[in-house]
């Protein structure tokens, strides 16, 4: 590919998608960058800029002269101008600024002024927006002459002189109409819109929910301030569940891929949760410390105290992800605990039933028989068995019910999941087991 | 709202979106359904239709005439057609096919025909096709006569005459376009393509990549049979994460919503893992068992057994983690392993180290000095803290790895998760804590 053969490779780039031709760019050395950035025509080489890593990008950006960074910026949808700039050094973002056209840069600047993950953070400034009292006809033509340098041109929404939102019509609606119908008696006067200061997350989960192309974002005022398209909350969606996964396995989220993450980065999202894990499992030591008598008493029992918290753990995190996925997707609702934990208690049931019964047929064919373990008595076995049924049962009770108080008080509920369950679950599992071997064992 | 007002009830519902006169519907009691769902017009009523629970689907196609029935049937998009269908009980869909119209039907069994999970069996067969040598205005033209019934107009495929797809064109080019140009010369020839047996993740993968708006379908021979549109691919993705979420928690993963999975079904997608976890906790068993007389010598180690299981799982179930998400990214390959284990062991002795520090200082502090734990020496907290860091090593260690390797021989990788990685670290644990304890203590 690098034999000086720049017009053959260059024919080969353009006919590419601007995503494939960033992930061949990010694979060549650094140096060869600028030079094979320039074969790209103007249009593919802005769109290939936005599909770059940040690094790649701010390397391009200081080779660029100042005319090739005005031509890429003017390229530029600003809602992706805008992903760039937040990305790049107080430096960098003074160069782009200034070569951006005013406009443009007032645009940057009003989505900056939103805080992260809202709605106006999100959004683009360039829609189309049309008045009540054209036709279908001049709203097309309206749309053919400003809708080159738009977003999305297939959602268009209809506003009054004070910019308040009244209305949206899709391109469809208009082709499909006479050339003289009305906006007015064609468009969908019930809009749904989000505020500007919305979370994203939930404007994500609106997409979803009704399958829209596009959302008008409108100011407290219901004046329309601009669009989000389907595509950035595709990427807030990935975004959103990749927290949920982090903040469930114990992790701080972070907003960068995996390898691009240093070890020192990576090492403080994880510790602070491994610490409060690790600190409270003094409880479970206290727990084993105060039956010390009981368990010198019957040494047997030591062996199955990590099967036994174990199970319990893995119970509870069965319960506690089946809810707390529930609850992301919006199938389940705080109202409905009642239902969640009856469901819950019904299946623990069955699950601690199953489990004991097939634990005593092992302990007492591996256990005792094959392994020759003479402290598992059948008594032994009882204890460790009722102990069973009873753990699952807490174990499930505790999971669907942690998420769903966390959802009440406004925590992430993600952040009740495995590894705090594990930790409540292995000190009742602990007690549980204790209280039983001395009704049991009387010992 | 029940006050047998169904005039300014028709009025409220016409000026909302079907998804909202859905979940409203599904609050009312059953038997108004029929009535209620008279009360829409046409193209409402099979929006909402659509967007029902398939329990009250099918409660109204019993309810319908053979004409309404019919006219549902014609309003409906054949995607939403065939997932209807495919809920349905065997009568109900013969009654369904028989009111639909031929052409209908014939599309409906088309997409049948494909396994689940597949792109064929996600796409719809309405879309727009175009010739080559047609101009933006013929399209136009062409778009505005047999546009209405498709599901997207927005982006349309151009075909020869035996149905080989060589181009995309979108609505946006042709509105941009000079009425005469021809498509030949326009459109994008370098069209990205799925085959009907792709398996659906990935397909929804393309569209997070790509932000297409819709994609072609393609058979083995290069011919279009459908498209699939991002709703669609949203829909999938969602699907597929709730999954992964499922996995990882030890559960056969589900395709209904948590709180219309029944209780029998819920313990059969969960008891299986619980089963094979706690059986293959009889390691942890004989390690305990194998080293009873350490354990008597020294009682005080057992305390810190589950804190000891509990940290080395929170560690390995942060690494897997993070691992598989980045696999299911595309953002980690199995290639990468070598620096993914350089990265997680750099990292573990980062967490190791500090986790160890600070149970010293602890085990000093509270338990030795506070609780009054005689048992608790200096060399039986180094012992402690030794395997801590030893222990947080493996668990990272094994935690990056068994996804790696899952991929590598084509499990998926979400199955490796944190009950599995639990189970190997406590093993791992145990031995390393007591040769640890051997080696210090001299037991």
């Amino acid at each position: 590919v690098e034999g000086k053969k720049y017009a053959t490779l260059r024919d080969i780039l353009v006919t590419m998608n601007a995503v494939d031709v960033a992930g061949i760019f990010e694979e060549m050395p650094e140096e060869k960058l600028p030079l094979l950035f320039r074969l790209l025509p103007k249009e593919l080489a802005a769109e290939t800029f936005v599909e770059m890593e940040p690094e790649a990008q701010e390397l391009l950006i200081r080779g660029f002269s100042d005319h090739e960074l005005k031509e890429v910026v003017d390229e530029l949808y600003v809602d992706d101008a805008v992903d760039i700039v937040e990305e790049m050094p107080a430096n960098v973002v003074k160069r782009i600024l200034r070569q951006a056209d005013p406009e443009m840069r007032k645009m940057i600047n009003e989505i900056l002024k939103y805080p992260d993950d809202c709605a106006g953070s999100i959004m683009t400034t360039e829609y189309v927006s049309l008045r009540p009292n054209m036709t279908a006809g001049e709203a097309i033509q309206r749309i053919r002459c400003t809708g080159v340098d738009k977003e999305t041109i297939y959602t268009c929404y209809v506003t009054e002189n004070n910019r308040k939102l009244v209305g949206m019509v899709s391109l469809r609606t208009l082709l499909f109409s006479e050339d003289e119908d009305v906006l007015e008696n064609i468009m969908e006067s019930n809009v749904i819109s989000v505020n500007t200061l919305e979370d994203q997350e939930s404007v994500a989960q609106m997409f979803t929910k009704y399958d829209f192309a596009a959302l008008p974002v409108v100011d407290q005022e219901n004046r329309l301030v601009g669009i989000i398209t389907v595509d950035d909350a595709i990427d807030v969606l990935q975004e959103e569940t990749t927290e949920d996964f982090e903040k469930m396995a114990g992790m701080a989220p972070s907003d960068k891929p995996y390898l691009r993450t240093g070890v020192f980065e990576t090492w403080k999202s994880r510790v602070p949760w491994l610490l409060i894990l690790m600190l409270s499992a003094t409880l479970t030591s206290m727990v084993l410390t105060g039956y010390e008598t009981s368990l010198a008493a019957c040494s047997a029992l030591i062996a199955f105290i990590p099967m036994l918290t174990g199970t319990g753990g893995n119970s509870g995190t069965q319960a506690s992800v089946a809810v707390i996925r529930g609850l992301s997707l919006g199938e389940v609702e705080f109202s409905d605990t009642f239902r969640v934990v009856w469901k819950e208690i019904r299946v623990a049931v069955l699950c601690g039933v199953t489990l004991a019964a097939c634990n005593f047929v092992k302990l007492m064919v591996v256990d005792r028989f094959l392994l020759h373990n003479e402290g598992v008595t059948v008594l032994v076995a009882a204890v460790i068995c009722v102990t069973m049924v009873f753990t699952v049962l807490c174990a499930k009770a505790v999971g669907c019910l942690l998420p769903l108080l966390a959802e009440r008080i406004h925590l992430d509920p993600a952040v009740m999941a495995s590894p705090f369950i594990s930790t409540v679950v292995d000190v009742v599992t602990l007690v549980l087991y204790f209280q039983v071997a001395r009704a049991i064992l009387h010992i």
